[in-house]
């Protein structure tokens, strides 16, 4: 995934006492939340708008898998990056490969990953959420 | 109020790592939450599902506004109490006196006030969000 | 599996406004706090207090890795159970296979999957967050 | 508030799946969670970060109350400005008015208030939570 990786859609993500947990850092769900915000503004960068796109075709991305890796504790105060890639493109769903990273230092290329992981989204009925083939214009803006 | 204290409707809060914040205790939005559990179960207790009741009659209850006071902090794993009082019934909203406590010791009756509030819920169109008189029979359900 | 399911400890969770989104149905990463909140009521029923034992211990269980599957929406007003089996314990992580049922009609026994999953939770110093070996008497209670 | 509104500190907040319910609008809770970054990030645009605060002086602000007034309701994908604007400063506290504004067509100037409230944050010890003076150099800084 080395290629997917280096033309990742990237969206910073500030931490704020919200994101938090009394363990001191971001609670684990949170980045499934920071996962979307980048899933949701790499679509918007291509075009695609959800809300529009439920009220003029009936259909909405659903979550249907999701895995995450909790690499290192992120914490208040942060300014994070959260990235989407798209891995593969199926007439019904795309997996997208994310992470949430952490500039390391002064060196802006420097990262750390805090969270990595891979969300599988499907394209639904909005009002039945029954599975449905991704509209074909969509399919074309995913598309490199 | 002393009167609608004493007979408020109360129902359990178990504190997990989701309701805290790097602070170590609970997230002030949090009580918007508590309380709102609170007004919907004490509502279901008087037969009132919110949810039916949309798919019925087309109309929802929203917060029109809130006030709060956070007095005690509270922390991972308390087991707190949150309650529900009819302040004000009208034709178009209902004014609920709301509290969070926390027991104090040994004795089952000695409570302390984590957060405490009052919060204003109008009846409004599910569809255009507009005010609209609350239904007859869900008025007197709720008068005492 | 099986086995485990069978003994899995169950936790029930009632769905309110806040645990939903503009798709009308629980939202992805609510259910990262489900799984958390049985993990946390199973803990509690072996005797494990996660606040006390960072008090006395100075360690905490993070989660290191999640995986979900999301099966059937849920919505508002449902009454759903949160499940947390053991799967794996070794010296310093634990793996807990976690689902999110619902009932389905008047049999007891009857029951959906909305959602299911796997979660892997280190032991680690509160303070430095670096991996450790689990207390042996933690270990000792989460034995069959 | 003539005067303090034209000078507010404004923060844009894009709406995205996780702020909203099932009522299909921004669910009431998360308005203060908007409230907190406008305040968080006017304390940053002073040179006040909240977590090298603590670090530095052991001191945090709380929130000791806040009113919200929900006026109009916002959705998925709206891209909001949320203000906060110093009201009073006491030598324990903060009174902030903030708000939650929508821009209204073409006009950049023409705003929708959704929602407005006053907040009271006080200085507290981040180990005992008990009030204390906030620190002079803070005051100075929050001075016009």
């Amino acid at each position: 995934m080395a290629a997917a990786t280096t033309t990742a859609f990237e969206f910073p993500i500030r931490i704020y006492w919200e994101d938090t947990d009394a363990g001191g850092i971001v609670y684990n769900a949170n980045y499934l939340k920071f996962f979307e915000r980048a899933r949701t503004e790499w679509l918007r960068s291509l075009g695609i708008n959800q809300g529009a796109l439920r009220a003029a075709r009936g259909g909405i991305f659903v979550v249907s898998s999701a895995s995450l890796r909790f690499l290192r504790p992120a914490r208040l105060d942060d300014e994070l990056i959260a990235t989407a890639a798209l891995e593969k493109a199926g007439s019904a769903m795309l997996q997208i490969s994310q992470q949430v990273l952490r500039r390391q230092g002064a060196d802006l290329q420097a990262r750390q990953v805090c969270c990595e992981g891979s969300v599988r989204v499907a394209w639904v009925s909005a009002s039945s959420f029954k599975p449905a083939r991704i509209p074909v214009d969509i399919v074309q803006r995913l598309s490199p």
